[in-house]
């Protein structure tokens, strides 16, 4: 990155950066996102400020407020990005082993990086802030819920899952269910606890 | 109630209550419990206060600080008797028509009527509230937990679930896919959610 642009970007109006160095928004705008995954992950949301993703990503704060008006938004936007390929839906045809090796590595990130309480604190802050709910669901949950959902119906056009089960309830009834457990913890989120969600649910808990 | 008796607790410290007319502890803590949990199902936990609380149930302000330290827990032990009987687990020796009997009451109460925006706001506070969040469990999810369990465990006997299914997961699967949606509401909570989440996880997906 060039310092130069960085440090004018940094401190003057957006208006002022026009001309021919300007970098297109794309571009900017995955510096940005790219900085707050940085921070979120080795850090937690504590020490998420606009004013340092601003410096960090040298974008002024106006353009950082104009594109995500709450740190909520950025931070969701940002982890969102952050995660994408850790969380990717492996398809090798098995549908088992690729539930199960996302789930690891979900949980994994859940409980071994600042992931999980990011997305807790989050989810309980837009109880009561209807804004937050609403970016958190259009900037994470329901882009996550429709690729989870993508893979599960290629399983079931590969014949491996039932053609009448509704994949959302099977999104509730796996990832739903290890939110529940981070959210009310009660009980552990471990790696037995992924592999008794597939189990059960893929074969049935029933004895008939 | 007596009324001359109700005014002197509410405004007299407990000690001077003793003597000849003082009713035994539990019945005292049975009357709040029941205030709180008409408030709270009648109007939600905003207009729950221990003012309120004292005020109603004739117990004096210090009393109650000194059975529940924080509104929190109050309207825990509160809504966690108020809505027992609502959420009681049948056993008809049906596992499947009493889990679908029993979810489908908790999904109602949940729906229609405050008991569902008390909740999720109360897991949302306990995300960033230790005291809150050690209530919420001691005072409501592990005695709900323990009960389900003990249901799921009976038709484990009864031989209508599988001997090495570990039912605190089923919990996860059936109830917290439920509060997945409450909280992260993407997909509405319905009575068919109810019949597929049960449908789903008695007979498993997979088309083996």
């Amino acid at each position: 990155m060039n310092n130069e642009a960085t440090a004018t970007a940094v401190d003057t109006p957006p208006a002022r950066t026009r001309g021919r160095g300007r970098r297109p928004a794309d571009e900017v705008r995955a510096d940005v996102l790219r900085a707050v995954g940085d921070v979120l992950l080795a850090e937690g949301i504590a020490d998420l400020t606009f004013e340092r993703v601003a410096r960090l990503s040298g974008v002024s704060k106006t353009t950082l407020y104009k594109w995500w008006p709450s740190k909520g938004a950025l931070a969701l936007d940002g982890y969102f990005h952050a995660v994408q390929d850790r969380l990717a839906f492996p398809d090798t045809g098995d549908v088992r082993a690729d539930l199960l090796e996302q789930l690891h590595a979900f949980v994994r990130l859940m409980t071994t990086t600042p992931g999980g309480r990011i997305l807790t604190e989050l989810i309980g802050e837009a109880q009561t802030d209807k804004e937050l709910a609403t970016a958190y669901r259009s900037l994470y949950s329901s882009e996550r819920r429709r690729l989870a959902a993508e893979r599960l119906r290629s399983a079931q056009e590969a014949g491996q899952l039932r053609d009448d089960v509704d994949v959302q309830v099977v999104v509730d009834q796996l990832w739903g269910a290890v939110y529940h457990r981070l959210l009310v913890p009660d009980e552990p989120v471990t790696g037995a606890f992924v592999e008794a969600l597939v189990g059960n649910l893929l074969g049935g808990i029933s004895s008939d």
